[in-house]
């Protein structure tokens, strides 16, 4: 067993975890990403919004592993896995060369999810996402921007169209951003500008389901409504985006009529579809990925018939071996679990199949205020969003950004200023 | 003179001190600039290599001139002036929309300037340049890619091209460049790799005059020399750049034999252009600019027969009024301080020429080392070092932006790591 070349594919939540819990392994492990940092995607709304830049929340790959000696990081993106021969595919290599490949003994993949615009991947030029950090420069940029155009437009409807803010699904990420524009519009930008009132923009927060904060009890997701609506934001449930162009969002309502909201801003947080590597590693099994692209796993996290091939995070679905599958929302703390998993099992301490412990969900509306379940209690307001920040802290990586988010975090408690409020150029 | 309108065209450090110097004048200021935000253009190059990230040298103008009342913020391009009737024409609107036009009663122009390839504009995509912040994250993105190209590339030749770097200009930009790049390489990155000892990197730093540091004195020179080859920079003075292609920068020797070296990454700190707005300036009065593209200007920074065109910074050459010219250096503090003169000018209480109060010069080599001359005393070594730390923090604008980077130099300066250090994607 001694030396076995183990290769990761992903540096996020799952195969970050996986690399780690290899650390003193005797194995050799090979960690590949096509970016070179590990995002904390969790906080990408802040940045979308000028709370906070992207180093905060970001740590180099190499860094963290840099006193793991038996791992190595790679830069480049996997395109195919050769799952005969145990060979990963390697293209857009840093030096521009090609037909790079690494052989492997065990393979973890990793490779996340991306936001899916249903089909109409047009939208995604009027609606950028929030999951990658370039996603979330472009909203800061487009929201940003949409305030300078809205203080030198004179005329009244294109100013109510530069000040109205479409964000698109009410998962945790939507609520977030959604009260943090709420919060930039009426704390930190009012006193800015000169001829628009900042705190007249609109933000509509639209949810195709029932209520917000779907996977949350129903209690807390009424609070959150409430919270976001003292926010200035409008809720708008059972209502589904039609259409997403640069100037209008076309929303189909709950009484089934169909109509346009003029904005200049749209904000996509909606379904997410599993990276491509999970069709990939189930085409060469034969198999087909679910209706948004993900790989079903066995219980133990392998690949049918590949016992030396893992793959773990919000691209799999796992298998209950008894013909159903594992409901697992796709958040950071099941791909760490995950990857906590995977690393036990190459390490030949594997006991059982994968079990989720669900420690509870968080979500933040703005200032002081979050609704949380933690073990089963349910909190909101001020205590949650005490919970919310101690956990975000605890969780990024690297003190030195501990510090310099908690003192954003505190300036703009304090002054209610965003401390990254750049409009990019060329940038991004 | 009540209520007259005052446009500053660029919030630079000339343009910036002025408008903020009217806040109490009984004016009606607007500060037009193509970015929403003030850079503090002398940390740029700590941006470039990962020391400290855009948003903690950049400050948004609208937050800076919050409460001042009498002043507005417009973000575009100045494109043309019309001088007879009192017009600044604008461009690139944030709404989109074209024909926008301010009017004044004084006009303060401060355009600044940009890096001049001298004429070899082709070589720019090659060796970005460290005025702009854009510039500043796409020599990011290109110094650590660099790395990670070496990591992976197993010929000799093309790793040793990848970890060449080629500093053009020993200003103090260049300067700092070159010694930041070394510590990079020694310090920061070189547990971080496996298959490649960063600290074989190579940084040449190319000037074409005698010395680095040509503005100071001699002996600091010498040993800010000293200090940048300490941390493995080698110094070719009268060396000049002949051509720059993605693989390679030819240099005509002392001896006057030409030579290409492989390089895979070069950088732009050499000569600079005035901002096209000197030459829009001079057109409209019939005079022409200099070899870089400057505007001669009366002893009283205004424009020859337009008493109510003020013109600052290093877009301008300022008449002795004998037939000569006052020579200053191309720095923050000369446009500070001209910024100071034209508001007070502008507030009726001009008193002579402007006359510049030469407070000193510092640069830094790297960690703990830097030269200085304060009021005619020659520094090096840690005592310049604190100086020129306790200048810069000084200067930088806002307390936040103030601890955050005294945070990030505390960490770098103990564990040698650079906290910013992403690799862009979409991000230029």
């Amino acid at each position: 067993m001694a030396g076995r070349r183990v290769v990761v594919v992903g540096g996020g939540f799952g195969g970050l975890t996986a690399a780690k819990g290899l650390g003193r392994a005797d194995v050799e492990v090979t960690l590949v990403d096509r970016q070179n940092f590990h995002l904390f995607q969790p906080l990408a709304y802040q940045v979308a919004t000028g709370g906070l830049s992207p180093p905060e929340i970001a740590a180099p790959l190499r860094r963290i592993l840099r006193r793991q000696q038996n791992t190595r990081v790679v830069l480049a993106e996997v395109s195919s896995f050769d799952l005969e021969r145990h060979h990963v595919f390697l293209d857009r290599m840093p030096n521009g060369k090609e037909g790079a490949s690494l052989e492997y003994d065990e393979l973890v993949v990793a490779g996340g999810s991306a936001y899916s615009y249903f089909g109409h991947d047009e939208w995604a030029e009027h609606a950028p996402e929030l999951k990658s950090l370039s996603g979330a420069l472009e909203l800061r940029t487009r929201i940003l921007r949409a305030f300078e155009a809205a203080e030198v437009e004179t005329d009244k409807a294109a100013r109510r169209a530069w000040l109205t803010f479409v964000v698109v699904g009410a998962g945790p990420t939507g609520v977030e951003m959604a009260g943090q524009i709420g919060e930039l519009a009426r704390d930190a930008l009012h006193r800015d500008f000169r001829n628009v009132d900042t705190r007249s923009a609109r933000v509509l927060l639209v949810e195709a389901g029932p209520r917000v904060l779907g996977a949350f009890p129903e209690p807390l997701s009424h609070r959150a409504a409430r919270a976001l609506e003292r926010l200035g934001v409008t809720v708008l449930v059972e209502t589904t985006v039609v259409g997403v162009a640069a100037e209008e969002v076309s929303l189909r309502r709950p009484d089934g009529s169909t109509g346009g909201v003029p904005a200049r801003t749209a904000i996509w947080a909606a379904g997410v579809n599993a990276s491509p590597l999970a069709a990939a590693l189930a085409a060469a099994v034969g198999r087909d990925v679910d209706r948004v692209g993900r790989l079903t796993v066995e219980p133990d996290l392998t690949l049918a018939g590949h016992p030396e091939v893992h793959a773990i995070g919000d691209m799999v679905v796992v298998s209950d071996g008894a013909g159903g599958t594992l409901r697992l929302p796709g958040v950071a703390p099941v791909a760490m679990q995950q990857g906590r998993y995977v690393a036990r099992a190459i390490r030949g301490r594997s006991s059982g199949p994968f079990r989720y412990r669900d420690k509870g969900d968080l979500a933040t509306i703005g200032r002081s205020r979050a609704v949380a379940v933690v073990k089963g209690v349910r909190l909101s307001g001020f205590p949650a969003w005490v919970i919310w920040l101690a956990v975000h802290i605890t969780y990024l990586i690297g003190f030195e950004n501990r510090l310099i988010v908690l003192t954003r975090w505190a300036f703009s408690y304090i002054t209610r200023n965003r401390g990254a409020r750049l409009i990019g150029q060329e940038e991004p």
